[in-house]
């Protein structure tokens, strides 16, 4: 009965049941590929618009404009102004977004291991 | 011109441009949240249909069915007949799978850093 109820549950009540799971959080608010994608891009050095839009994946530009402004609103990203005249921005990480290095690292390992994947060479150091 | 190209480029060609990055290779196996919900189901202890239905995200049906269908087919899943009659299944990670655990532990320690999880009770050890 319990589980009948819950598969004829209309998904807009079946989104407001949040669950406290950490993983579950995680994936609330991380959810889809294009958003580590761009999470990605920031770890590994771009910080542009057009950088993001380079990337091998090819993320259509409204969902870029809509994932950086989610992570923006998240405070995972921040923009910053680098030009007034034109007015331009670009994108770095927060602290919290920094803290995604572990979920990335071991995403990258699995992938090594099991999806075909391999490792790009280190991003070289800069100083900014 | 070569962002202006891309941005033009139809979705299909797009998918087909296929990245050997292995964050996004591990995405494109993983992608969504439901997929990596079902997967940290079954490292709790879980291991059949009704079970993942209870979880308290709620998700429905029709994808479940799907996601089970995709997590085997790609050897990360693996399906167990548990009775003849009725037919039924249950469902275990296989070594494949189980190598997700460090990428789901980075996830649930992130969720309860900056998104408000809580870590769950240990699943009690049980012998099979």
């Amino acid at each position: 009965m319990s589980s009948g109820s819950l598969r004829s549950r209309p998904s807009a009540l079946r989104g407001s049941r949040r669950s406290r799971c950490p993983v579950a959080c995680t994936l609330d608010v991380l959810g889809d590929k294009w958003t580590l994608l761009v999470v990605r891009d920031i770890m590994r050095g771009k910080s542009r618009y057009a950088e993001f839009l380079a990337s091998p994946e090819g993320i259509p530009t409204n969902i870029l404009a809509d994932r950086l402004k989610r992570l923006t609103a998240k405070g995972i990203v921040k923009a910053r102004r680098y030009s007034l005249h034109p007015p331009r921005v670009d994108y770095a990480l927060t602290a919290k977004g920094e803290d995604l290095r572990p979920v990335m690292r071991a995403m990258a390992e699995w992938g090594v291991r099991h999806a075909g994947g391999r490792m790009p060479p280190p991003v070289p150091i800069t100083t900014a």
